[in-house]
């Protein structure tokens, strides 16, 4: 329940970032898929550390070991479980950090519930988890497009730079030309520019990540608790410095009539379609055929590249120097992250909703 | 999974709105925990349909009978069984809504899903199953007070009629005084009068429920997937008609920069408490020990007393006439809901928590 | 956890001995499945107290309500509530019971457990929960009986009154023929005899109870922990007073070369099957296709029509005298129950094994 | 649900008998317990396989790798990765094996789960995965050591060779004094030389392994599904080749009468204790603070050195010729494996109890 992710098709996590290794094992994962495990890294790729000059300098190959499950290419039904080495944790200095609790990060919290923490590297609430998700995530969005599935995710607003067009008025394929993942070419320089300033300045920026699955059929999530809006809602907010989801118009629901939101159902190509999708192709918690969309909010990442006044474990005042390798905005590295949640809670979905009939 | 909710306390439901009963299962439900029925009773009145002028004229009594689990006046730690009747199920005439699907509602998802549908009064997909979740949530949050934590919701937002002041300068103890539950009186009186105006235009409106809990322990909350973040917005975007759930400064945080909104720390009568709370009382998906405050984005339900244009089951084209007893805006009675919700989240990791240590 | 059974198909269950009603959710159960609920009632009848001569003379009528998810006929694929109203509750005096633990009863435990107990007729740990039980397993019945997969329990024995016959020898469908369910006639009688005759010394007695399930697809179970083995050992186990499980050979099989009692193959219309059945249907913890066959020991149960000496809450001695009305052999009341779980375990690996491919 | 055991402590398995490794993921391990590795691996050396002249011949070192969770000698409340390499798949032949079914073993239950399998050293079927047990086991069985609660497992009969004893007239501190882990000396001689004689047959033995967990104190194990019964029924048949269990007086039951075996009450040193202890420790599926005791029973394992008839994959028939290297009786090797799942049941259910009260 804590590490594990799922329902049907589950995904259990193990690691803290400067451990000798990252890890998981996915259950339930279907039998007689062809697995691409090139693509796989790829998409790990996406999320890697000291992939482009506005994330991180830490460097880590991030080279997945897929251990089992797999046999002459296809997916066994047995759990698949890999690995993925740590091999840039430097022999840095943790006194102050072991000492200190870094300001609005998870150090004092993980003092709080387990009496102790790993203070390398922010131990098992780094973010460096969720390469494991990226994994799983990947081979989730593999079996998804041999079913006619896919998952985009873009950068749509950074700072107080927000991309205007909806998703549908974008060329998603294009969402990797920049560095930042905007689609937006123009936002995207300007982006990548606030970036680099508050980066210099030694200060973060937050910003939101848009997702698209294109190609859903209608009928996924469970109707009360597993709505699909409360499982997506939920894999979303369980990424690292996510604070605010909504899908379809979410917010903007609210100042909106009844009379005015109404998805009107026609007949297309003998399919039952709606004309307008302000549900976000989710309507009593079930999928009904349209695209799904959602946001996810990011806050500016705590970790400062400055001096920041703090307490240290008895409570007295400390200061915290500002060093370390950190990204300025999470937000162009939440993509595949954010994909690959979505990717997990689809397939599962799929997955469980063969069981509806005998 | 599907109609369960939380890991060590479980809330199972069941019913369809219009059969003879709904109910359901509280299982994990601490012993020893003193149970005042009539408190429990209060706050599903909270949430019965015909309560007041902006509510649906539905009459339902919503007499909770508690079945077992409580002997003199204690839980056993057994299982709570509970059943509500469903009363006031008129002999309506169903042909029409047996046939076509309503728009932006359950009826074409649930179709699609199991292959066919409880059509009176929304059969399983009706919000009347929420009730089920208040009496849950009663019972949660009287063991919650018996540790000194509380838990208020209140209606913050009826279409642009929004309460500016945040919650901490609010009198939450005056959100019952009036029938829209919200704590600012002017707002509240402006809130009433949209309500009743889109009532008469047959039409219905959005709007942001905002629940606050204080005295949580720090602690609660599992760190990868089971976020505190994770698990509140998969509780709140499981209610009928949420559609974005923000918590802390939510979507905020996004034009915000990292040095802004850094939560510090201090030193407060021996304990460590933050002198800002933008993170919302969860850092790490953990709870801090500060007030958790969250947003749930309500859009206007789809019912409308309007004719409206629809397909049929084989997709042609047919009119539904707007009749029946509907909410022109769920917000107030979503209020307990909320509050139950999170009540269900918090002692469920309270007593989580409990299995960290030997 | 705690009160429910099963992983996609799931059984949740409440309700103390006296308490107004016992009842249960059964959730995941497929939808479109016709339901004879007069059938249902029937199997609840078989396990009823008060049935025959050699039962309980507590009278209850053990009428299910079913309350939700079936509609028309047909289940819906939503949670299936039901409750079973206790009528026999007399107005016992329970001071003694009250005071006293029962030598080899839940009492005691109960009691260290939670800190406190129901105490009248045993509270939670009256063998009445067994009723829900067999509510579900007579609905997942009807669902397996549609696959042409059938369960057929019986007495195999009482006491030392052993039928020698294996299952495959006897004729199953006069089980019912007689009131202890033993398809091997003159062992009926003696059996009978063997009851009457502890019942009139306030005695009880154990037994064995063998079920057989046959037309299970291969396929059926999952591999490691949740070997159809270790699915349907719990199963068992989880019944009241059953105390050992064997499947296949079982115990047998110890003083067995391997040479002996292998299952070889064999092409059988086209269709591969082993020529003798020694592991009773599973292989690897998955089902062969072959039938399912399992014992179950029950103890004597422990409560006497006699005076006991036991201790007090305080450790001290003191007397418990005979009374109320009991089954001096639970065996025959069990065979429904045996079936019922069997038929749970089924079904849901059934359900189970849809999502291993796309 | 499938690669997954426990509740509360979870531990998730992954791998393959002839992939890179194998290994898993423990969740839920209580915080602050300090692990003593060398222990770990000793336990981890009695499965072993080549440890004796009784086992097979394939050597592998076993070594684990402790991935996470643990930092400066304790756990730190986070997930524990694991892996154990797989170093001896010599390059075999695995035409033969690929192409027929052995009989008795999952390869053809596999192929019609599957509609595939790794016929490499019986894949994912393969014991080799409950080496991933004994690691958590052994885990588990430190935290356990701190609480006081011991666990020890022997090996009672092997074929016709069978130890009169009970367990409390053993010394169960010589178990590993001989080979086949069996505390009555003279019976191990026996035993062994049975094994012995079985190998130079090319034919394999069956045997029951008996465990005892001293020290538990009452109240653990959840009264219905959950009972104690149920749930170590589930961790004892979740065991390759196991294929009955009884606990307590078990199957010896079933001739007895009620008087005769009731455990009567008495107070010793100032707590409630029983005078006899038919029931193995638990009553009502709670422990009840006596020695837990119970019995397995193991079959011969199919895996015979003589070639035998069987069909292949279309059922055509073919002769598989007996080759590898295989164990004539897994029972001495099974002795850890079962301590470790009594020891995982154990732990579970004693955080599960904390939550009972508020």
């Amino acid at each position: 329940m804590r590490n594990t992710f799922g329902n049907i098709l589950t995904l259990t996590t193990f690691g803290e970032s400067h451990g000798p290794a990252i890890g998981g094992i996915i259950d339930g994962f279907p039998a007689g898929v062809k697995i691409d495990t090139v693509q796989v890294q790829q998409q790990l790729d996406r999320r890697r550390p000291g992939q482009s000059a506005i994330t991180t300098a830490r460097h880590e190959d991030d080279k997945v070991q897929l251990l089992s499950g797999i046999f002459q290419g296809e997916t066994m039904g047995t759990p698949i479980g890999f690995i993925i080495s740590n091999k840039d944790h430097r022999s840095t200095d943790y006194s102050e950090i072991a000492r200190g609790f870094r300001p609005s990060h998870a150090d004092y919290t993980y003092q709080a519930k387990y009496g102790r923490r790993d203070y390398r590297g922010g131990g098992r609430s780094s973010a460096r988890e969720t390469a494991c998700r990226v994994v799983a995530g990947a081979l989730a969005a593999q079996a998804l497009n041999t079913l006619g599935i896919t998952i985009t995710a873009y950068t749509s607003q950074v700072a107080d730079i927000k991309v205007e067009d909806p998703y549908n008025k974008l060329d998603l394929s294009i969402v990797d030309n920049n560095m930042v993942r905007c689609p937006d070419a123009a936002k995207a320089v300007a982006m990548i520019d606030a970036i680099a300033q508050a980066r210099k300045q030694g200060d973060t920026l937050g910003g939101i990540v848009t997702c698209v699955a294109q190609g859903v059929p209608p009928g996924l999530g469970e109707p009360v608790f597993g709505r699909l809006n409360a499982q997506l809602a939920a894999a979303m907010m369980s990424i690292n410095a996510a604070k605010g989801v909504e899908i379809g118009l979410g917010f903007d629901f609210v100042t909106r009539r009844g009379s005015q939101v109404l998805d009107h159902f026609t007949r297309l190509e003998n399919k039952i379609h709606t004309t307008t999708n302000y549900s976000g192709g989710i309507q009593g918690g079930i999928s009904n055929g349209e695209d799904i969309y959602l946001d996810v909010a990011f806050k500016p990442v705590a970790t400062l590249m400055q001096d920041v006044d703090t307490v240290d474990l008895q409570g007295d005042p400390m200061v915290l120097h500002g060093k370390g390798r950190h990204d300025p905005c999470v937000v162009p590295r939440a993509v595949p992250i954010v994909e690959s949640m979505t990717a997990l809670v689809l397939l599962d979905n799929y997955l469980l909703n063969k069981t509806i009939h005998l």
